[in-house]
């Protein structure tokens, strides 16, 4: 039942050798793993406008040189991660890079916020498209949490299913929203070109002095615009996805990437500039251009139903990228061993199942809303983005490779910017940021003690050279027996056979039992020594764990090794197995738990 | 930290020769036995007067005639398990009354009956007694369910504890109860014939003619009152409770109770009648009379204090008898095994936890509101009245010992009485007892087939007096290898020193390991054979499962026995588990419930 339920949801196992099949082209890449940079067009530029709203609609000139500062921003991000594609074909993003440039604690805590924020990334994106469903079908409301659920639910088993076919279903969508956007721009600049289109507001010239204006707000409103960059370093992390040459066809993934992202998102600013375009509560910005453009045609309803797809979507980025992080750190033993196993369908299911509960859990705890994490999901990403990019200043420094002054000095600008917005980011909204402060190290003190474990664990079984293992001389064997069965009788005769001495144990709670059971084994097994506990508490395990003291100490004297038999029924059905006294399981877990001692389970099995 | 709360809730474990020192004296048999059958007084008179009422008050006087049949058939009752005590000392009551002479079914219908019955009477009663708090305090009227569920955890810890100690807290509220009752009749009947009081109607004269009463009100009447006489039954199931002489003591203490239950019962209809009182909704008889007696003085609230506690206590009849006749039933191998055994406080624990469960769940389904299962259970007491009856006066006919027809009289009038009092509940009530019909059966039925579960495992498992088990001529031992460490080397000696021939098997997921690990094992165990499988399909026991196929089949022709060596870790800390890979437990799991290979686990204790 259950294994033909998870074919139907997840496919037919594949071999690992269809390993090669399951890997992305450029044009699948780059829909599977910029959904999340690309849906942040969505939010980009009104992030910007609402800040400078603070001072008022004069201010919304200033969108424009602010944009220019994110697509410098976007264009050093894109050079700096070119490289890091080029450097660490194998993968790993900020994490690899950062650990090997900076040290092992740099490494963990990019890995971590990186982790940390996937799960952010699914939980946000989701709520997002659940919000975008929700205002479009206002009946709905009341079931957010309950619909966001079975999203995550729904893009969890499409990973599981694999890569590419997961890639298939989400393709669409995003070639979709970006032809809607390129269309959407595309008329307004002919609109506003051709004059056809009065503006809501004429909106200021640019260089109109505003009063009230300060450099903090201009650091804060390009920080909030420097959200729509989240997502730009998938790609790095998910190198070995792409089919071969992969780190040439990633490169180039992600200059197409970078080149979409700065359409959309300059094409989007200008546009709402031109039409003199205001943050409103109850519509975005994007929705306001599109109406303007469009009117409320069906275009208008393209771009803002591609809009809420691509929103739910962003999510998918998540999914490829936290396996592939988690896999590199537990080869590197800082995280469970469980995350290096692929699954039926060669993903790393268990990597996708974490990120998927993870998600889960967050968008209950809180119930749904959970916009307030978006500060902390751009602090999550551009610490992992400064880490790295000063790591890939620091090697080339140390390396001096042919050439290496360019490459230096890109990657050292992609770290000063990134630096900056960080610290904008903490002086400008800490109130929403300081909890990164305690998860973190709380993180990679995991990290560590996980390390930590996992070290003295490989000492503690390592062979060395000259080991030579603890001779074993003989065998005793202890049988608990209750009665004489032909279970009993098995165990016996299996225990003379591999044993050089065997003992059966009687626990007797009652005296005349004893007596009958004694003059029973007597005629039966004359040549085993029954020994008989009598148990005043009616238990059978502290007894028997009593004299296995003795026994052990007696064997390990003598080099013997000490085993037990105990026996154990299979029923039939599964019901039946209450009916037997589950005393035998309760033992093994002592014995293993508790002694150094060898526990055989001799099955019988009930033919009816 | 569970032991200890363990200790501090049901107290230290006694051993099991205290057995004798917690058994009950008359007195305390008598608190302990009688609180389900005297709290019926409470409510016995009531259920006459509401059945009358539908005609009108002139009716009432039937109630004494009415009164007169029930402590007819109460006397009748009283005899017929005197004599079942003295025939069956080792207590069981009805189930084995009607087993032994009416057969197995008969036997199960009964035991069923009352097994399901004290179930209903621990929900019954508790649910009263919490509506008489809730009644004294209505601001808790909220938490019914909560409160009632307490109070059943409590009075199942408290026979956890073990039976005097129960029996000391819970015999001083009966003996109250009885007091205050008898202080209230004996001043009623003073007050009555001195004159002292006028009645609140004038209540009709005996023998007054009443227009619209017909046999079967009468006899529904009847019936409702003979709801009086449930619990009259829990002595005879708990013989074994009782000091020594065991059988005297109870029939001593069923005629005390006899007597008590019949001149409270008596003395309240004939106040009843007396004062004129009539069934009200809000307020019950016992509370009018008592009212009328002492107006609203100490002694009005110390009787109806001691009825609340009285309700809530007779469902510690229930903890009294379900557990004796479960085990009952399981040394019959009708019920699991577990009933059997005796906890560390030497009560049958299982019994007594079923219990408390299964009523806490009926009092959660009906919400608190178990009044409805009040006919249920009035039924299920008269079901096995009437078979034990049936089965003595059969029994009386068969053997014929000295004086068996004035016992066969006894008896056989006490099976056609309770017939009777069965045949009109299910005339007057079948809309709230047809359930009976349908759940019986299947507990019958359930009865059935583990009994013949165990004893096809009895027959399976008995050495009869020729049976030579199958020889084992020599032991092939197969050990998985995941590389060569202290684990691998310690489970390779012990497999050669146990066994006849050894086998290596390592499962690769990769061909470039796979010729690492042949060379190395090579140097290292030349003189051991090791098997390599590839899993395409990155599983580890769907080959090693396969193999063993192969292994098995080859050994059973030469009778060679097939053990497999699974090396378990033991971490020092619980965490830690989850940084190992579980398939040891997945593995064993299979081999043991899927094929018929002895298991051995080798535990590999981490020091650090």
């Amino acid at each position: 039942m259950y294994s033909s339920l998870k074919r139907f949801l997840i496919g037919k196992p594949l071999k690992s050798t269809e390993l090669g099949e399951q890997k992305l082209t450029k044009l699948k890449a780059l829909a599977i793993l910029s959904s999340d940079a690309l849906s942040s067009v969505a939010y980009g530029t009104e992030q910007i406008l609402l800040v400078l709203a603070t001072v008022g609609a004069v201010a919304f000139w200033y969108s424009l040189p602010i944009a220019i500062g994110v697509l410098i921003l976007l264009t050093a991000l894109i050079l700096s991660y070119r490289q890091i594609i080029y450097t660490y074909p194998q993968g790993g993003g900020a994490y690899v890079v950062s650990r090997n440039n900076l040290g092992e604690n740099a490494g963990l805590i990019a890995g971590g916020s990186l982790l940390v924020d996937y799960i952010l990334t699914v939980a946000v994106s989701v709520s997002a498209g659940t919000d975008a469903i929700t205002s479009a079908f206002p009946q709905w409301h009341a079931y957010t949490v309950q619909i966001a659920i079975v999203l995550v639910i729904l893009i969890t088993i499409l990973n599981l299913r694999g890569v590419t076919e997961s890639a298939s279903v989400l393709a669409y969508p995003v070639y979709l929203f970006v032809v809607a956007l390129v269309v959407l721009i595309g008329a307004g600049i002919y609109h506003a070109a051709t004059g056809g289109i009065t503006a809501e507001h004429e909106a200021a010239a640019v260089g109109t002095a505003v009063p009230g204006i300060t450099l903090f707000l201009l650091l804060r409103a390009f920080a909030s615009g420097c959200s729509a960059l989240t997502g730009v370093e998938a790609i790095s992390n998910a190198i070995p996805n792409f089919k071969d040459p992969a780190a040439k066809n990633a490169a180039t993934t992600l200059v197409m990437m970078g080149a979409i992202l700065a359409v959309l998102f300059s094409g989007i600013t200008f546009l709402a500039y031109t039409y003199g375009v205001a943050p409103k509560v109850e519509e975005t910005v994007v929705s306001q251009i599109a109406e303007h453009v469009f009117g409320r045609s069906f275009m208008y309803y393209f771009v803002q139903g591609t809009t809420a797809l691509i929103l739910v979507l962003a999510a998918n980025t998540g999914f490829s990228a936290f396996p592939l992080l988690a896999y590199n750190l537990a080869s590197d033993k800082y995280m469970p061993r469980m995350y290096l196993m692929r699954g039926d369908r060669l993903g790393y299911s268990n990597g996708i199942l974490t990120l998927g509960l993870a998600s889960i859990i967050l968008i209950i705890a809180f119930k749904g809303q959970t916009e307030q994490l978006i500060p902390l999901y751009a602090v999550g990403v551009f610490i992992p983005f400064t880490l790295s990019q000063t790591g890939m200043t620091l090697k080339w420094i140390r390396e001096k490779p042919q050439g290496w002054l360019g490459k230096m000095l890109i990657n050292s600008m992609g770290a000063i910017i990134t630096l900056t917005v960080l610290s904008i980011l903490f002086l400008t909204k800490f109130g929403q940021v300081w909890s990164v402060l305690i998860f973190l190290p709380i993180i990679v003190s995991i990290f560590h003690r996980i390390h930590s474990h996992y070290s003295s664990v490989g000492e503690q079984l390592r062979v060395e050279a000259g080991y030579v293992p603890e001779q074993i001389e003989g065998n005793v064997i202890v049988v608990p027996v209750a009665g004489i069965t032909k279970v009993v009788e098995h165990s016996v005769n299996y225990a003379k056979s591999i044993g050089d001495q065997v003992f059966a144990v009687y626990v007797s709670f009652d005296r005349e039992e004893e007596v009958r059971m004694k003059k029973k084994w007597e005629e039966r097994h004359p040549d085993v020594r029954l020994i008989v506990l009598h148990s005043s508490y009616r238990s059978l395990t502290r007894p028997i764990l009593k004299l296995l003291d003795t026994i052990e100490t007696k064997a390990n004297e003598n080099n013997y090794e000490v085993t037990v038999l105990i026996p154990q029924f299979v029923p039939k059905k599964g019901w039946h197995n209450i009916l037997h006294n589950q005393s035998s399981v309760l033992l093994r877990t002592y014995l293993l738990y508790r002694r150094n001692i060898i526990v055989s389970t001799v099955p019988y099995r009930f033919s009816k």
